[in-house]
């Protein structure tokens, strides 16, 4: 049977695992694709840097054009990273007729209007269940295995690197920075953590799940999103006194007023399976109305994972699935119905772990009830252990809330924060039964 | 747009279901469906019944050549549970052109082969998500989601009312006729429950995993497999002693000499995800070589979890995505390439807990360990508690072996039950670390 020709465009780590998956298990893949995909080009600036792969003579190039110009070939990968020139090289690659497979979650949480309305008025597919989430398929359960259902919630953990250190962090004692440096030497955080550690990355990615779940068309940077470089291990122990762990949720709840989405660390449940989640996987807790709560874990970043959604997106779109799939998401598109509304964030509701830096003397604590009393904030539990005290007499109060919005918390928090008794150093979490 | 016709054949729990998610959430199906599903005809020998929805005059028939007639109708739901008529029906409705959306595992257990190439013939696609695992997608998670990797293994909880039954013996202490009897009386178990316990329904759903992840051709009989009527409340308790919670594992593993099937009692090490399924639960562990270790749970069965799986399908099959992966998965086919070996189950290795109930006198457990060493098994570790014996000094003396095979054991154990010292009730389960 005639072969499908491919091409994958960007020769860095992912591509290199894709390239893996199609020279190494041609055989299998044939078997699911009912025809053998043919890897006929690679194309990266870079031609010489040594890979995991062998490729065979002349099928590395660094121009475009021999992709772009080659009518067989049907189907591309592009795993590009960063805005530009992904961007620039997608819109070449469906204007000359490529259906396209990306994991680049930044490039569509960016530039997915643009990106998919070119794609529909081309007649051809993007493909990105890697962009989120890595190895677990919860693009195609999101959009396609639990479409019978209005999705209720997302509650999520969709960034490993974050989850590694949190990780890290409650089984070692060790604190941040130090947790970092070592997830920085192990491979598991990059040079520059930021966008992994301060809740961006999650953000894009809730974002486009938003999208697939509830039709929500919001920009990552409006999502609500607090980073972990301000969890300390004393959290962690604390966290661990009430029952929780932390970690950092990626949540979208619809309620009647409206889509309520944020990225923050959050105390979980222990005993929950998010609470559970260890190392550098994701996993997410999608709840629809008539499945009821469906939970999945996975590993959500490294090559041969992200390789592994790449190729089965690379299917997808070889066998023709994908070209329906595309079609009726109708994803990013102006045609929709209005779009859901974002629940203003100062309205959120939810419990909250508070951790003061105050003064070891009698009164305190009454006076910062009384303060989140004047909120309509209610205290569920205190710990004020007898400890040594910092220098200069300072102890740790720590408080769970009752229920309240985000914004009387954020004005408790503001008043509190200015007494003379209360030091620096005020840590506010969410915490999720 | 034009709508696509649809019907429900078998108005039970599950066709009500499927016809209120139908009825109720049309909207949301046709934007998912790029049209809407317009439900025409409901088949079922029963009209007076009283039924959870509200179907319009005339929906209803008892007469399926009403369905088969009509070439309206493309697409069909078939829900009735057991053998026959199920098969019949499932024949005529493909032969008169229908594709078809099942939840019967059962009959594709029997009868797949046969189902599946007359569909093949007719150019017709059989759906069956919601035979496995319910609301969990794990049809499409191997069949379509995972098909760049070669599985290596399937450790699953795909019996719900067995999960069910566990826990409750578990958190409550009781005994396993009682927890089936309160099961019962709360809807999560069936009058007549042998094939939940006794692991059968888990093996014939083995049965199709294992086809669509390793192309096995196994008639579920042959799934060598152990129910959880065996499993005492004193089991549970000692399994936590050792840190270890017991499910009902259906496990398949694929080795280089061949692929290990089995359903049985297990213990499953606390902190792993499947250890903390609770109720009614199911969970399946993929491991795939490229994606790792993927874990999906949800609710394995209930009527709309199976709904929203049975609705998933069948939107698939209108937009024509399920035409696609009928075609290229090619199941139960005599063209695909030779099926993998079955391993030996008598040589399938594993750690075991074992517990009898000896004299309560010194030299029995030196007896017992010499005769477990002449299979060569030997023993990780005992527990012997200084326990108030039973009537006639009898009690319990509990071991974990290391790893041995299940033929070693067999003999064992054939050996040991006989020993004047031992007394009737050995109990055997497999360690799942």
């Amino acid at each position: 049977m005639r072969s499908a020709k491919v091409a994958i465009v960007g020769f860095g780590t992912i591509g290199t695992g894709v390239a893996r998956l199609l020279l190494e298990n041609g055989t299998r893949i044939a078997r699911h694709t009912g025809r053998p995909l043919e890897l006929v080009r690679i194309v990266d600036t870079d031609l010489t840097r040594p890979r995991d792969v062998v490729v065979a003579e002349g099928l590395l190039t660094d121009d475009l054009s021999k992709v772009l110009d080659d009518p067989e070939i049907t189907a591309v990968v592009q795993v590009i990273g960063g805005l530009e020139p992904a961007r620039t090289i997608m819109l070449k690659l469906l204007e000359s007729g490529k259906d396209v497979v990306t994991a680049n979650k930044a490039l569509l949480a960016e530039h997915g209007p643009e990106l998919f309305d070119r794609a529909r008025q081309l007649g051809r597919s993007i493909a990105f269940e890697a962009a989120v989430a890595g190895g677990i398929p919860i693009i195609a359960a999101i959009s396609e295995c639990l479409t019978a259902n209005q999705i209720e919630s997302i509650y999520a953990i969709l960034n490993g690197t974050s989850n590694f250190i949190l990780t890290e962090m409650e089984e070692q004692g060790s604190d941040y920075a130090a947790t970092v440096a070592e997830a920085q030497r192990r491979g598991y955080a990059e040079a520059d953590p930021t966008m992994d550690v301060d809740g961006s990355d999650a953000a894009q990615k809730l974002a486009i799940l938003a999208h697939l779940a509830f039709g929500a068309q919001v920009n990552w940077r409006e999502i609500p999103r607090v980073g972990i470089d301000t969890v300390d291990p004393t959290d962690m122990r604390y966290a661990r006194e009430f029952g929780y762990g932390v970690k950092l949720l990626a949540v979208a709840n619809l309620v009647p007023e409206g889509l309520e989405l944020h990225v923050s660390p959050t105390l979980v449940c222990h005993g929950t399976p998010l609470a559970d989640v260890r190392g550098a996987y994701n996993a997410i807790r999608v709840k629809g109305d008539a499945v009821g709560r469906v939970f999945f874990q996975g590993l959500g970043a490294g090559q041969m994972p992200t390789a592994s959604a790449v190729v089965a997106d690379l299917i997808d779109t070889v066998v023709g699935r994908m070209a329906i799939t595309f079609r009726t998401l109708d994803l990013w598109s102006d045609q929709r119905e209005a779009p859901v509304a974002l629940r203003d964030p100062a309205k959120v509701p939810g419990r909250f772990y508070l951790r003061f830096r105050v003064d070891d003397r009698p009164g305190v604590l009454a006076e910062i009830a009384g303060l989140l009393g004047q909120q309509q904030i209610s205290i569920a539990s205190v710990i004020q252990h007898e400890t040594e005290p910092e220098n200069g007499g300072i102890v740790p109060l720590v408080i769970m809330t009752h229920w309240a919005s985000e914004g009387a918390m954020t004005k408790a928090l503001a008043v509190i924060d200015r007494l003379p008794c209360v030091h620096s150093g005020s840590i506010r979490m969410r915490v999720r039964d």
